[in-house]
């Protein structure tokens, strides 16, 4: 290993990272609207003018990070199975958890903490993760995991639903094995409870209009 | 009707109301760390030392009023059918969106912006919620409406998940008529996802141990 380098010399990706991480650090203490250039750049050991150079304001700062951040993250399942997709899809919520910038993110999106271009970019990264779970669907009934009449909207409500309950609550927890575990149950259920009401539906429109 | 009220004049349960009402807008604005009895005073039109005589810091009064909240607003289904009462928690959202405060509660909640008493508070609440909706579970399974090896403990994630997404999310949107047809189709779904693995898992008990 070299010599400590001094503030001056970082550059290019690694200047971004130490920046990107300590920007995330002080809106974990302070919120992403109150942030400082002159902070972050203490906090990160870096000359303040190599961060005003890329990023002329905090907001800007804030929205590359962030829009960097759900384009890196943005690599949606594809296992060849429905089960395997959501699965897959569920189980983020390790990662997130795992992953402090993208947790303060994900707990100021719920906090409604966004307004301006960055409210319109998480807007556009949850309309793109919402098709990204209906694709996932839509295949599934392609093969001929579910049948035709179950419905993506209400199977990505309570898969979306379920990711959040995991993510912002503290019910995840608990050994990595019986977590893991629970992630398949989870998903067993949406999917054998999304057949069932397709195939009652499908026989009660035939059969009567009795209200269940 | 009489003349406008003075300051001095409000008591009692007015009183109240009105210092919650005017310290859920200005939590709304700044941020319930943020408040001040001053400017919940001049927003309420109350003299400031009426409020200080009942709550003599912020803290006390944010706290009286998550708790008077969450006391006024507990009232769990027990509608007599485990899918009428799932149908009568999720369509909480409608409430929840609907009251400034509670939503401001709710997205402080999943913010994580709680520290101390009020993070007590909040943790206290969400676990008699936890088992307000596991009791409606065993109570169905008692009823036989759900087969008695069907775990409360998914369901219970399903049902608040689903209830966080059409809380916190866009997509309880839409005709008023449509999102109720939707959340009972969230909970039938729920239902019957529940059954189904608990039969297939009663069934592969007995059956085999090929990893589904």
């Amino acid at each position: 290993m070299t010599a400590r380098t001094s503030p001056k010399q970082v550059r290019g990706e690694r200047l971004v990272e130490k920046v990107f991480a300590s920007a995330a650090a002080e809106i974990a203490r302070i919120g992403h609207q109150h942030i400082s250039i002159e902070e972050v750049a203490a906090r990160a050991g870096v000359n303040k003018t190599s961060i005003y150079r890329r990023w002329p304001t905090p907001d800007r700062l804030v929205l590359d990070m962030f829009e960097r951040g759900a384009d890196a993250n943005h690599d949606p399942p594809d296992t060849g199975t429905l089960r395997g997709d959501l699965v897959s899809y569920v189980r983020q919520y390790e990662v997130i958890r795992g992953d402090p910038i993208t947790m303060a993110i994900v707990r100021m999106h719920a906090a409604s903490g966004f307004v301006g271009e960055l409210a319109d970019l998480l807007l556009k990264i949850t309309e793109r993760d919402r098709t990204d779970v209906l694709r996932m669907f839509e295949r599934g009934v392609a093969r001929g995991e579910l049948p035709r009449g179950a419905s993506p909207e209400l199977g990505y409500d309570l898969v979306h639903g379920a990711l959040m309950e995991l993510t912002l609550t503290r019910s995840g927890e608990g050994p990595e094995v019986r977590a893991a575990r629970k992630v398949e149950r989870l998903v067993e259920v949406i999917l054998l409870g999304l057949a069932s009401v397709a195939m009652h539906e499908a026989t009660g429109k035939r059969r009567s209009v009795t209200p269940r």
